[in-house]
């Protein structure tokens, strides 16, 4: 039995839905993989910080932080821990991190990352802040020490997109792609498409968790510039910030818009898009755009995203994801986790 | 530099296609991989054999077979090879299978993928045939001789759809998946939707090479049944023979059917599906369904194909297929040779 060791940093639904997932795929893992996956060490923002080279108590770490007890009590050690002591001084081989995305900067993730990678760990990551502001040093990191860094979660949620290029596309020609990859502005779409309002979808959008107090970073399009510069930059290998991304959001969509384009068997929708030549990019942009019936993404409704990409060899492969949750994310996290086992032959 | 000799066996639009392919990414493949891949030979039916251990010239076999030279004038062995000799002879390290599909047996390809295999080859193959009769047992052979044995292109071209559950989907719980795989029919369909009898539309499929002189393994849903067995068997685990799929052609669908759906925004598709609980199957199926706008069948058009999953982590993940053509199929069967030289770190 292979047993390998993670480090879990930030507990909130992404973590928790990755501590979940954990417990319920651990027989397969052993059955299928002869692997044991063994969290020595969660780290959370306010609920303390739980210890144990023995392995975390993952449904109690559960229980704790849903009823607001510190993560302390299932600890072997009881020192107050800054992000970076835990890194530092985590035994793990794998550093899983599920901070919040700062869409700016990528700080401190990018950082978190950093000393991960530089300690020697292998990183596994489901926020684009490190993919947009970090990849290609990062990647340096990981290379140079013989380390994955991976993130497939980072776009689409745990619909493989990275791996996808990665593993089963080898050297293909990737010309462009167009797709629907914010999945919050999507949801306020359609709800518009029903009557509502900006605003009054924008409440409903809060009420069921699928955007922050402050939504102007999937409104005004930030969300999916980054998904945008996330892909330009990995897939297509051309580095690319978000600031670089052509982007207008869709708060200038207005009730008449969306009543007009009905009227026509069409949709407005916030349309990602990306083209390059060899290593030009040509263009990349985030754009509310109206599509009509015949298209592909007319059809992309709710939460769901869809991505389709065009290459040399196939004309158009497109990726589409319906209903994904914070366990579809936890999902692409364990597949990386396990792909870095498999490919780097990790063993405690 | 990896050089590393493949054989093919077929060279009709597919076999072609997969020379124009190898010629086209050969500086990419040793840019990037780091490896020349070698036809040192190549046996088709009607013109001959090409054995070159330095080689076959594929500009020149492509431009013979196109002018109906034998491939012999390529070779340095000019005696006359049976199937059989052609593969036991033969010092390649992969063995490429491009021989049309037989439905009921899959012989005699069964067979030939059998003998590579016996002989220490890595097969590659975009045949049906001995995925829906002789997986089990050609993945044991191929096992038992740590060799590979694969086949991204029987099921949608090269859209990655086993390589997809191979190495992206690790420790996934697949639940059931419903989509269109059989081009031929679907176009049809889309032929009768404007106004064209089945009679007609078959005319038109076969003037553009969609389907045979004798139309009825699609017609009957037979191909899509073997693409159902195929998944069935491969990425379910459960071993399916054609003959045990549910199935339904579209032989029995009139234009008053396709008239009357039309009147209700309804399309008639050829629907591909099966369900499964743990080993057990629940449904597999090929049947003629009406499906209406909402549903993303009824945008598959012309020889595109989808396919949708259901799985216990992603509630829905569709793959897109839009215009493949036999590079789509070759670049399938390149995918996997790249695949087999990275796993199992083929050397010459």
């Amino acid at each position: 039995m292979r047993q390998i060791s993670i480090a879990i940093m930030g507990f909130g639904n992404v973590g928790q839905a990755l501590a979940t997932l954990l417990l319920k795929k651990q027989d397969i893992l052993k059955k299928e993989y002869d692997l044991e996956l063994l969290v020595t060490g969660i780290f959370t923002k306010n609920h303390g910080t739980a210890i144990n080279s023995g392995g975390v108590n993952l449904a109690r770490a559960l229980e704790y932080v849903n009823q607001g007890i510190s993560m302390s009590n299932l600890s072997e050690d009881n020192r107050v821990f800054s992000p970076e002591k835990f890194i530092n001084d985590s035994s793990a081989e794998i550093f899983v991190e599920c901070t919040p995305l700062n869409p700016f900067d990528g700080e401190p993730a990018l950082s978190y990352n950093r000393i991960a990678l530089n300690r020697g760990k292998h990183v596994v990551t489901a926020n684009k802040g490190p993919v947009v502001y970090g990849h290609n040093e990062l990647t340096k990191l990981a290379n140079d020490r013989k380390k994955g860094f991976f993130f497939e979660s980072a776009v689409m949620d745990g619909a493989p997109i990275f791996s996808l290029f990665r593993e089963t596309l080898p050297a293909i020609d990737l010309i462009g792609f167009t797709g629907i990859l914010n999945s919050c502005t999507n949801y306020l779409l359609d709800l518009m498409n029903t009557g509502s309002s900006l605003d009054e979808a924008i409440i409903q959008a809060q009420k069921i968790g699928i955007t922050e107090s402050d939504p102007s970073a999937d409104i005004d399009g930030w969300d999916a510039a980054i998904k945008v510069a996330a892909l330009v930059t990995v897939i297509m290998g051309i580095p690319l910030t978000p600031h670089q991304v052509d982007r207008q959001g869709i708060r200038e969509i207005t009730s008449e818009m969306i009543e007009t384009a009905k009227q026509n068997n069409e949709k407005w929708k916030l349309v990602c898009s990306a083209k390059r030549q060899g290593n030009r990019l040509l263009e990349a942009f985030v754009q509310p755009q109206k599509v009509n019936i015949e298209s592909q993404l007319y059809h992309i409704n709710g939460t769901s995203s869809f991505v389709q990409f065009k290459t040399d060899v196939l004309p158009g492969l497109g990726i589409l994801e319906n209903d994904p949750g914070p366990i579809t994310t936890a999902y692409g996290m364990l597949s990386d986790i396990i792909s870095i086992t498999d490919k780097f032959n990790v063993l405690r």
